[in-house]
C-alpha cells in the first residue's frame, strides 16, 4: 500500500544489507512514521511482544524472517546443531503470543525448508527463499481475499445505488496487520478503487486503540471515507440500519469455523446476527488451525500487560507522545486480548481460495488438502 | 455514601446559604474532589451540560434544585410572571439531556407544586421542599432498590458458597448516579455491608470512562473488590462462567420495558441472552417512560461533541491531569451517547417496589396509578 507516494510492505530484508530485516513500527504510529530494523531472531521475537508489529500476517511473516535471522547466526559445525538452534528460535517466535497461529504456520514452513537439505549452507539458502516466500504468499492471500469479498460489497451496492456501503470493522485488520493489502480491509481497498462508495465505522478496539490509531490512519491515507466509533457503538448502529456489512479478521479460526479475534469481536456478531447483518471473517488459510474443533473452549486466551487498560499514549497540547493514567489509584484491571465468536454466528469466511460458510464442510471442501494432511500446532513446540 | 469517614450525597443545600445548591465535580474525579456552587437554574443547565453532574437521578435532583433556584430569581410582581420564568427555566432544564428522563420528571413536579399555590411566596416555598423531596425520594428509592436487588445476590451466594458473586455492570449507576445508594451498585453494596461476597466487573464505559473514573473509585471507596475491564470483554466473561448476573441502570425505560442506557448496554444484554446470564435493570420509577411504547424507534439517541472520542483526560508521569488526542489528525469520528435494549433482552426490572419483568403488564402491576395517569414527557416541553 502507499504512504504519501511511496509503495510499503510492513516488512521486508533491508536493500543493501540482506542480513537485516526492516519493519514498520507500529507502536509508534499514526503519531510518528518510524522504521526499525531486526538483526536477529530475539530482535523479531522482541518486536513481536512489544508490539512493534502486530497482526496475524504479519506476525506470521516476521516469524518467517525471523527464522532466517536464526538460521544465520546458528552454528554451521554440523546439521543436528543448526537444526537444534533455530527450533530453540521457532519455539521462543511461537510463543511470543498464544492466540495467534500464524506464528507457528510460518515457523513450521521454515522448520520444514531447513529440514529438506542436507546442508546448512542449503538450509540457510532455503530459509531465505522460504522468508520471502511467506511474506510473497500472505500478501497474495491478501490480494485474493480482497477480489472474493469485493463481489460481496458490490452486491451491496447495487441494492442502494447512490448510497455509500456502510461496512464496520473491529481491531486493525488491515495491510498494517498484513503485509500488504490486508484482510478485513482487502475488500473494502477493491471496493473504493473501483469507485464503489464506500464507508468504514472504525472501532477504535480497546485497549491499545487499534483501530482508531492504525486503521483509521490506513483508511485515511488511501482516501476511504471513515468514522471511528468507540467500541460500545456497533450495537446501536445496526439496529439502526447504518451497518450494511461487518468484515474483521482473525488470529485463529478452528477448522469448523470458531473465530478467535480481538477482544469485542464476539459482541459485534451477536449484534450483527441479532440485526440481521451479514458478518463475515477474512483470513488467509495460514490463520486457519486444521487441529482444533471447539474455539471457544480449546483456543488459548492471551492475557495482557493490565498496563494497556490503565494507561493511554496520545498527543498532549504541546505536540508530544504523552502517557496517561486513566484509572484510580487503587483499582486493579484485568486485560484479555482476544475473545471466540460461534461459527453459528458468522455469515461467512473470506478467504484466498474463495467465500465459505463457516462449517467444517465448507471449509474443508475449499481446503481439501487439508482432510489428508491436517497438522497440529502443538506439535511444533518441543517438550520443556 | 461515605467517602474516607464523610458523609456525603452528590448535591445538597449549602448548609448556611439555603439559596446555594452544592454538588460534587465530577468531571474531577477520581483524579481530584472538588464541590461545585449553583446559583442559578443557568447554573444548574451548565452543571449538567457539561456533566459536572451526570447520571439518571442526579440530573433529576439538579433540575430538582435548578427549579428552585429559578424561582428564586423570578419575578414576584405576579404569579403569571413567576410562572412563566420558571416554566421557562424548566424547559432549558429539560433540552439540556434529550435521552434522560428524570429530568423532565423533576421539572412537572416542581411545576406541579409551584401551580398548586395561590401566591408567589406560597410557590416559593412549595419549591423549595420539593427540592428536597425529590433528593430525598431518589436517595430512599435507591435504598429500597438495594434492598429488593439484594435477593438476586443472596440467591447467587447460596448457590456457590465461599465464592464471590461476580457481577457485571457497565457505566455508572452507582450511588454518585444518583443521590444516594446508586441503583445498580445499590444491591451490591447492600450485600457486601452484609458479608456476601461480591466482586464487580467494571466495564470502562468509553468514550467518557464513567465506569473506571467514577464506579471503580466508588467501589474502592467502599472496599468492594472490582477490576476495570475494557468494554470488549464482557462477551468473553459470560462466555466462560465468569459473570454471575449483570445491573445496570437506565436513562429512560418505557412502560414497555424498553431501556435506554449508556451506549454499549444492549452489547452486554445480547452477551448475557447468548450465554443465559441474568441481565438485571435497576431503575427508581422516576426513569420510566409512561407515554412511549417503542424504545428502540422513540426514545432520542444524545449525539455529544466528538472531541469525548477524540480525547482523554488521565494523570501525566508529572502527575498532572492532561488532555490528550487519541486520532490521527484527519480521521473524523462520531459519538452516540445511548443505546436501547429491547424488554425482550432484559431478565428484570429492579425498582423500589420490587423486581418485575420487562413487559408491559408486569411493570403496570406494580405502578397501577399509571395506567390511569400516564403522563406525557412531550407536554412538558412548551412548543417553539
Amino acid at each position: 500500500m502507499k504512504i504519501g507516494d511511496v509503495h510499503y510492505r510492513t516488512i521486508w530484508q533491508h536493500p543493501r544489507h540482506p542480513n537485516i530485516v526492516q519493519v514498520i513500527d507500529q507502536q509508534k504510529l499514526p503519531f510518528r512514521f518510524e522504521i526499525v530494523d531486526l538483526h536477529s531472531a530475539s530482535d523479531a521475537v522482541q518486536a513481536i511482544q512489544t508490539m512493534t508489529v502486530r497482526g496475524a500476517g504479519l506476525i506470521g511473516a516476521t516469524a518467517g524472517y525471523g527464522m532466517m535471522l536464526s538460521a544465520l547466526a546458528a552454528p554451521r559445525e554440523s546439521l543436528h546443531a543448526f537444526l537444534a538452534h533455530v527450533r530453540r528460535d521457532g519455539a521462543a517466535l511461537i510463543a511470543t503470543r498464544p492466540t495467534a497461529v500464524n506464528l507457528a504456520w510460518a515457523v513450521a514452513r521454515q522448520i520444514s525448508a531447513m529440514e529438506a537439505c542436507t546442508k546448512v549452507d542449503q538450509s540457510i539458502e532455503a530459509t531465505r527463499d522460504m522468508a520471502q516466500q511467506i511474506a510473497d504468499d500472505d500478501a497474495d492471500y491478501c490480494r485474493r481475499i480482497g477480489e472474493h469479498g469485493l463481489a460481496l460489497i458490490e452486491a451491496i451496492a447495487q441494492r442502494k445505488p447512490g448510497e455509500p456501503v456502510n461496512i464496520l470493522t473491529h481491531c486493525n485488520a488491515g495491510w498494517l496487520a498484513f503485509v500488504d493489502y490486508g484482510s478485513a480491509t482487502a475488500p473494502i481497498y477493491a471496493a473504493h478503487d473501483r469507485g464503489i462508495p464506500v464507508h468504514v465505522w472504525v472501532d477504535e478496539t480497546r485497549p491499545r486503540n487499534q483501530g482508531a490509531r492504525l486503521t483509521a490512519w490506513e483508511l485515511g491515507q488511501h482516501g476511504v471515507p471513515h468514522h471511528i466509533i468507540a467500541d460500545n457503538v456497533g450495537g446501536h448502529l445496526m439496529q439502526h440500519g447504518m451497518v450494511d456489512l461487518c468484515i474483521v479478521g482473525s488470529d485463529r479460526t478452528t477448522y469448523t469455523g470458531d473465530v478467535a479475534n480481538k477482544i469485542g469481536t464476539y459482541l459485534k456478531a451477536l449484534a450483527a446476527q441479532d440485526n440481521s447483518v451479514p458478518f463475515y471473517v477474512a483470513l488467509p488459510s495460514s490463520t486457519f488451525d486444521w487441529s482444533m474443533r471447539d474455539g471457544v473452549h480449546e483456543i488459548p486466551i492471551e492475557q495482557r500487560d493490565t498496563a494497556e487498560v490503565n494507561m493511554i499514549e496520545g498527543i498532549d497540547h504541546a505536540g508530544n507522545v504523552t502517557e496517561v493514567t486513566l484509572v484510580p489509584a487503587h483499582s486493579p484491571s484485568a486485560n484479555y486480548g482476544f475473545d471466540v465468536t460461534p461459527a453459528r454466528l458468522v455469515t461467512g469466511l473470506i478467504t484466498e481460495r474463495g467465500i465459505c460458510a463457516a462449517h467444517e464442510e465448507n471449509i474443508l471442501a475449499l481446503f481439501p488438502e487439508r482432510r489428508a494432511y491436517p497438522w497440529n500446532t502443538k506439535s511444533l513446540i518441543p517438550p520443556p
